[in-house]
């Protein structure tokens, strides 16, 4: 089904009150049956992509360019200042600041298992988290260097030289650009987040709580399922902003901008539902704080549906059963630059 | 000795060629010997304020909140922004970025074993890590917050209540300003970073290299330990900068600006050394970026002593053994806001 043909199914389910399968009625086990229809439960393991597999050495070296705020030429942002790790992976700002206290023009999305989405950006222009890593640190409001800048930087620190060449065997260079976003691509695949959620998809009944398996039947029955669904609940399609009727804060025109085709205008990749109680704020733009209207927003402008708080509390509910389990992070310990590192620009 | 007192005896001992010992003569037993009457080695432990005890629940409070970018009005910066812990405690910039792309007037120094010195801030207006951490927090240049929004934040967020009582037991109300910044300096005094000059101290001979050993020498013999010395070889003591000439780049009249005395003109408190590799770039305003360069205008300008290419290369090579272990830190998981904590300005 291509997204013109599910964006007239979704509506045909919402005018009809059609709904996908009737989940609310059924017993525990066919809730789980239910679910494993539209989700299934993050690998055990990263998966890392055939030309960039992720040994120990390159997962390491992208952890410590992840934290490295040399990547920025003021050395004041790394990866880490709009995708936290200690908070759910973004900065909960509507923009994140950057460059010049410049702001962005959307909403900083989450790093947390953002490498199993169909591409990267809220537009999709990136097809992986390799080739997402490499974008902010040469964007102008965001970390404002270059490709020479930050190769001098880096080449001119033994350590790294080293861990390139680890991380690279036999690589001539191995200290690249694109091998830095290989890197910090693999070290971005290990952030995933298994939550209650999987083991509810894995067989376990007593995963959830009542209310919240109350709330996962009808986030199904709703039809929320029909973009938000597969392994990141979410992060798996591209669809309109504004189905039944566009949102009065929406002007950024999404996949439009980037492929100029019509059928794209507000067309954004589906976000992820992972972790969405530590996402806030919601949506492109970060218009809204609460979880609650946003899930009223989405239910009415997507499906042509008028969630009463009480629904929407349910939803929500089940919602905050996806804030997973963050992996251990040990901040790393940047080695010290030399005194030929192109120092911080801090105009 | 008072503090004039000190200076006529530095200048005595150098305008008289009158060393404190004659350690490069001497075995590394005796080495040892003449190390221990100046320097002594990091605590086993990190040492606490009678009106703060480090329990656990603190401790972890305390990181929390270091690392929680909500203690800033944008959202942007926390403690760690300035003082980061991946890298040497520092920023690694001459002068912090702030709020607004703002700055700050003095180099923001390391918080690795800062709870050791004798007073907090290159002028000591703060007396112990306690105190100091709620003044960045305030400052417009920094993170442009008041108490009464950093407040409002952390008792909008139930996790943070909640970790406030545990971590002051019985104190009602436990969240209040003055305990966030017990928590943090509670926090900081963990930060202690051994190193192999510590297990020489302790009298492992083979702790340091030969040539770690002879320059260990030559920085006592050159009378460096005058004002770097006892357990962060610095911060021990208030010294002006410029004793034999007034270093061209130096226009910030440190303590006088807090204590009005002529007396205090060009006085700063003496940095430590320890990590002193980590934590260029150098002196009050991060005017100097080449340790060899900052040595040899220190033997100068304190101490009369024009030292050459090669000797000042010999001390550096005994700084970069204060160069320590890092605690290990694991990145904390920071609680969501609720809908009703003040949303960052970004203006």
């Amino acid at each position: 089904m291509n997204r013109f043909a599910a964006l007239v199914f979704v509506s045909a389910i919402s005018l009809t009150g059609f709904l996908p399968n009737d989940a609310i009625a059924g017993s525990d086990a066919e809730l789980i049956e239910s679910a494993k229809e539209y989700f299934s439960p993050l690998p055990d393991a990263p998966e890392y992509k055939q030309d960039n597999p992720g040994n120990a050495a390159k997962i390491e070296l992208g952890k410590m360019l992840y934290f490295d705020t040399r990547l920025s030429s003021s050395n004041v942002f790394s990866c880490n200042s709009c995708h936290n790790l200690a908070l759910g992976g973004v900065d909960n700002s509507s923009f994140s600041i950057g460059h010049k206290w410049r702001k962005g023009g959307r909403n900083a999305p989450t790093v947390f298992n953002a490498s199993l989405h169909i591409a990267q950006f809220w537009d999709g222009r990136a097809a992986d988290v390799e080739e997402q890593a490499g974008g902010p640190v040469l964007n102008p409001v965001e970390m404002n260097a270059s490709e020479d800048l930050v190769l001098k930087r880096l080449r001119s620190i033994p350590q790294y030289v080293d861990m390139f060449n680890k991380a690279y065997p036999g690589e001539k260079p191995s200290l690249t650009y694109k091998n830095m976003a290989k890197a910090i691509g693999a070290f971005e695949r290990t952030l995933l987040t298994p939550s209650r959620f999987d083991d509810f998809l894995k067989g376990n009944q007593n995963a959830l709580t009542s209310a919240e398996k109350e709330g996962l039947a009808l986030f199904i029955d709703t039809s929320c399922v029909i973009c938000h669904n597969g392994v990141t609940v979410g992060g798996q399609a591209y669809q309109k902003f504004g189905v039944f009727k566009k949102p009065d804060f929406l002007t950024d025109k999404g996949r439009f901008d980037v492929t100029k085709d019509e059928d794209d205008m507000y067309v954004f990749k589906v976000p992820s539902l992972r972790n969405i109680e530590l996402t806030y704020p919601y949506f492109n733009n970060g218009a809204v704080w609460d979880l609650n209207e946003a899930v009223k927003i989405m239910a009415s402008v997507q499906l042509g549906v008028e969630l009463g708080d009480q629904d929407a509390g349910k939803i929500v509910t089940f919602l905050k059963s996806l804030t997973g389990e963050k992996p251990v992070i040990t901040l790393p310990s940047l080695p010290p630059a030399t005194v030929s590192t192109a120092r911080p620009d801090t105009n």
